[in-house]
């Protein structure tokens, strides 16, 4: 599979393609997304909304309506679906900004900061129940499996990452796996429904499953980049959030793998303390090692595995609408 | 249906009679509960197990096998939702035990409690995950139903509850809601998935859930008026914990409806501020106006309602261990 795209084309459109040809499915996910966070308990629509409609890109549940589509499914399933993974993914970064301690989160206040802890952890909760409900409404027992075992991957790839916070002994495996369980796993999963419910053979769903998979690891390997070389307001979140929270992603690696000395302490007493006081000589670092590039390289290269696996799928105007995703993911400077 | 027992009777054998009948069955939801706690990361085995294996009761899931063999059940997918139901309780107390922002600003817990909080929301994920993953594997959609609503109706009644802290205008009808969803819609979900396994009609479903939901709110009164008037000991946390987090429990608000003016200043500025520095006259108040008796009454109450809910259900060993327990819960003192 060649899809040859130019190097560097940070459109701002990125998703326009795809999210055109979901824009009808995707208009009902959102008033699906609307209805199910309502509650006669205020506080939750108020912190759901609050995250939920700030401006997020909803491209986990774009994932589900296209693959869906792709794989001919016909029925109202993929709606609920999609709003259920919209939830998981809601859900998870309500719990992360208590964990992380996050001031901002999409570019606004995050959450906890307006509501405290508490609210965070129990609007999550909510959210996820709402999710399952719906999933168990849809009533696809296939659907169902592959969504509850990412809840509990997801969970388990957030422990991980605690024991490798401020820890400068993980090595590459490890941040691997970490990423491929904290976020890669729900492209993945939400990718795999879509043919599921539309009862398609094993080695379709193992292909859908796997273009999430790997666009998910490129998704995560270019977010983790950005935390040193994007801009923090496009970003919605803070250069260097990462570093005080001691997280040893891939770019810090590469660049203790291939700095100086000097500079190899530099970036391990940040990673070790969560501290960003030399926040401008770490930046520094990280491109001067050219860990950045590198990173890039790495994601590259899973968004070209992420292709790859579309092959057995018909070429319809949904995969080529991902396998554009998929390029124009890694590109991005924001 | 008439089943009178000693007024006070505080046997601390109290659940003895459903416990032996269940045993077989407990004993395969234990090795199901250690099995699914499992995970390469380490973490997550030694936070869940700290709690798991710290006395509880194992009352929810003892519900789900006595309901389900009562409704002659002969699979084996009780002994799974089971183990859901004590996983689904378990991520509840993890989350519960997240301290919000304020109080560690107020320094009252140190810094080692952070890494608690962390790994508590975590660890209460990926158990919540693990519990779907079970249901899901028994396969049965009515039972998915009851305990995915279950998990949104208590995380609302957590959020709910939030809402009535440190408030003194939250009147009982309040009270009520915030208990019925947060601690006895459990309960009743963990009853009533034994007869939807079962595939009864209707009626037996909606029997065995108001059972549930009665002996639950039981279950809260009393947990509620113990915070005033048993061993902090014995209760396994400390008397006046409720009032600290500013909880509006009936005991408080039957205190202050009864109480002298001054009484129910005390009693108000005590909610309202979560201040324990008077808990000696607080302890007195609530004891002296007969909020610890109208609130064990209440109770009994509740108790009776759910004892009446099962004349419907065949008169077994089962039902018997049933309705013993209904009144043992509420005259318990620990």
């Amino acid at each position: 599979m060649a899809v040859v795209l130019p190097f560097e084309s940070p459109n701002p459109a990125s998703l326009n393609r795809l999210a055109e040809l979901v824009a009808p499915d995707m208009e009902r996910v959102n008033s699906t997304i609307l209805a199910r966070t309502g509650s006669d308990v205020a506080m939750i629509p108020e912190v759901a909304n609050h995250l939920i409609s700030s401006g997020g890109k909803r491209l986990r549940p774009m994932l589900t309506l296209a693959m869906a589509r792709l794989s001919g499914y016909s029925g109202d399933g993929h709606i609920k679906l999609a709003a259920a993974v919209e939830f998981m993914h809601t859900a998870t970064l309500l719990h992360d900004d208590v964990v992380d301690e996050s001031d901002l989160r999409r570019g606004k206040v995050a959450a906890r900061m307006l509501w405290g802890n508490e609210a965070s952890v129990l609007v999550g909760d909510f959210l996820l129940g709402q999710a399952f409900k719906m999933m168990v409404e849809v009533g696809n027992l296939h659907a169902l499996d592959i969504l509850s075992s990412a809840a509990a991957v997801i969970a388990e790839g957030e422990v991980m990452q605690l024991g490798t916070a401020k820890n400068t002994a993980t090595n590459e495996d490890e941040y691997l796996s970490v990423i491929r369980a904290k976020t890669a796993e729900l492209f993945a999963a939400a990718c795999e429904v879509g043919p599921a419910l539309a009862a398609k053979e094993k080695a379709e769903l193992a292909a859908c499953r796997s273009f999430g998979m790997n666009l998910g690891i490129a998704f995560q390997l270019i977010d983790d980049a950005l935390d040193y070389g994007g801009k923090s307001a496009k970003l919605g979140k803070n250069v260097g959030d990462d570093l005080r929270e001691g997280k040893p992603t891939l770019p810090l690696l590469i660049a203790m793998e291939r700095g100086s000395a000097d500079e190899r302490a530099i970036v391990r007493h940040a990673i070790e303390h969560g501290e960003v006081a030399r926040l401008a000589d770490i930046v520094r670092i990280v491109r001067s090692t050219g860990a950045i590039v590198a990173t890039r390289e790495a994601a590259r290269a899973e968004a070209d595995k992420a292709r790859a696996s579309l092959e057995v799928l018909p070429a319809t105007a949904y995969r080529d609408a991902l396998l554009d995703l998929s390029v124009r993911s890694v590109e991005r400077s924001s």
